[in-house]
């Protein structure tokens, strides 16, 4: 099983529920976080490497809101998954968010006991 | 060593935070997140498959508001603190959670750089 | 790739992000945590381990409001990232936080399809 973790814009949210739900994807979990890609990296320069003297010029390094969603899939369902996710995330814009794929050794329904595999159906 | 992460009903947060505390693991972070189960999917007919068209639909798909609890645990740990969790949270209906367990590789206490297990206790 | 989960103090989230991309990580994702460390459960006494019976006396372990903070990097990042957090985490006292390192298995930036090292830098 895999742990499948997005980070993406806000707005996006709805969107991808929907499409994760109508390939048959319906559980998940979503949280708020903050989120900042590589590219505000840029606003340093060289001479900022310094982690003690950078930080008066991080201040203008803005951490977005972004929502993470969690779906954990057997291995079957992973691609078809990221894909989904892709395709309703995708503007092209910087801020599209990224996806992480982690393993999952097990899982448990609490109500049945129902194991694994059995417990994600 | 493993991150057992389950996804819980809020009113069960207290007293699973106690059950784990009585047996010894009162080391833990929780979070709020928003979290669906599978059987909520069912709202879905066939004909709404298509992610384009199931927008509207899923509107009355809730997201329920859930707690989220991690103890990262020994590999010893893990059964009885699993153990734990389904007792405390089980009550037989929909909505009861699941369990996911996740290989955690190191483990760090920042201030005194024990490491794994050592980092645990 | 690993994920490098940190969780802090919340007064030292400024200064973690900022040094963290002063060592050229500036990506990363943060978010709000109710934590508690091991040393809390010592005002259980040993008659206190029975969970049903813990509870009135666990409403004086209090969860603390925490940071956790995660970053991804690919193999080679981790040790530096690691210790760049304990270096502006430590002050000695309780509280100081933990890390946890666990396995990435794939990575995608969604706006190019750029895929697992590629998609960290």
């Amino acid at each position: 099983m895999k742990e499948i973790i997005a980070i993406i814009r806000m707005n996006k949210m709805q969107k991808t529920k929907n499409a994760l739900a109508g390939i048959g994807y319906p559980s998940m979990t979503a949280n708020r976080v903050m989120g900042r890609g590589r590219q505000k990296g840029l606003y340093l320069s060289q001479s900022e490497i310094n982690p003690e003297k950078a930080e008066w010029k991080d201040r203008k390094m803005k951490y977005i809101p972004k929502r993470m969603v969690s779906v954990v899939v057997s291995g079957e369902g992973k691609n078809e998954v990221v894909e989904t996710i892709m395709k309703v995330n995708r503007t092209g814009k910087i801020g599209d968010g990224k996806i992480f794929i982690c393993p999952v050794e097990e899982a448990v329904r609490i109500r049945t006991d129902e194991r694994d595999d059995k417990a994600l159906q």
